[in-house]
């Protein structure tokens, strides 16, 4: 059974200052995969992390987004440097927790045509499931034809990632305990994009990668059920409960 | 033009101490592509090195070749950190002389079957190339159906490069000027495996990566003209001249 999760960089890194971690809850995160993994709850598990204040300082540094790109290769390694530096944390921390987590770095493996649309196999990423490991892939550059090399989303490879794996769960950690109404209460389920409109609809521009609105879209739009939960929660998505916002 | 040039592990490292970087040679070899890039000799140029001291101490230390795997996460970790630490002084090298070189690292885009067959899809470098930028690969661990992690070697990786992006010319920089003859002299031209089958039967089982009389046959393979030269005849061969042995 496939598990895809989400780590939202501004879980496991601290937002508001530049290439800082969050220790306690980078720590937390892989106490919870690292026991989900060793007591079977899960098994075939791809973990896909987000820039947070690694990739989001350098890119809009140099102004690259998820669709204007740069062609200068030190702007981009500032970026790519950065990311696989938090990659480069999680991994550890999985590592020092007996979890055999191995680097899938985007930037090496995917490309976007002219239209903007994301081409990345993932035979690798099977094939590492099928040997044991946990893939851990991260939001960084992707090269773009015509742009350069543009972002590409920890949320943008979550999608993609259940849809080539046809993933039986999907879960997005974020700072968020699920989709809010207006009222600011979590909606336990949407099953159409009218449950919550009325209160995606202030959102959609929140958020440089694409808002909520967009997120629920492209959640609806997989054939697994998906999570958005904070990580309080991470633990009982992992045991197979439902958690946050259920998106089928 | 597409042209791929491999860097041998034994030029740009000091094969006898385990990860040291021969400095001066990587810096020679980092003149010679800037200075061809810069003048036009050569336009889309991919780079692959070996992996040299760096990669073949952790991968000898925990037997892990290129049919032997394995699925320790620490082990697979140590040849791939070491392997990328070359890679970032080459890259380094490259960015200090304006190369826009990008890495393009094979364990997260590549994979093997059961077959120990190699399929790495190579969208992503062929963008790379369109879009100005020095993609640079390496020997790497690769994941492997039924054996975890095994070794990819430069050697392979460019002749599946040079198949797939339908290479113009291929050359192999190596610490020898050439494929030699019985006496020691190097043989210009080799249009058939027969052309070299004495001089080569000797030498099929000095690597464990494949020897020369393995490496000839994959290059007689090729559509394009391989060459096979020593440092001293990169800067020529990048300028489009015949060097070393030509095996076509």
């Amino acid at each position: 059974m496939v598990t895809v999760l989400k780590l939202g960089g501004s879980v496991i890194t601290d937002k508001d200052r530049p290439e800082t971690l969050d220790g306690e809850a980078l720590a937390a995160a892989a106490d919870a995969i690292a026991a989900a993994l060793a007591d079977g709850a899960v098994d075939d598990l791809v973990v896909v992390h987000g820039g947070g204040s690694f990739g989001h300082h350098h890119a809009d540094e140099h102004g690259v987004t998820t669709d204007t790109g740069s062609r200068d290769a030190g702007e981009v390694m500032a970026v790519h440097g950065a990311v696989k530096t938090l990659n480069r944390f999680v991994l550890s921390r999985l590592h020092d927790r007996d979890v055999p987590a191995l680097p899938v770095h985007p930037l090496s493996a995917a490309s976007r045509d002219a239209d903007a649309a994301l081409s990345m196999p993932t035979d690798q990423v099977a094939t590492m499931l099928d040997e044991g490991f946990v893939p851990v892939l991260h939001g960084d550059g992707v090269v773009h034809a015509g742009e350069g090399v543009t972002v590409v989303s920890g949320d943008e490879l979550v999608t993609h990632l259940a849809r080539r794996l046809a993933a039986d769960r999907v879960g997005l950690c974020s700072t968020v305990p699920g989709v809010l109404d207006a009222d600011g209460d979590v909606i336990p389920e949407i099953r159409a994009f009218e449950d919550a409109a009325d209160a995606l609809g202030a959102s959609d521009s929140t958020d440089v990668t694409g808002g909520m609105a967009a997120k629920v879209r492209e959640l609806l739009a997989l054939g697994a059920p998906s999570y958005v939960f904070g990580p309080d929660a991470l633990a009982d998505f992992l045991a197979g409960d439902d958690v946050g916002t259920r998106i089928e």
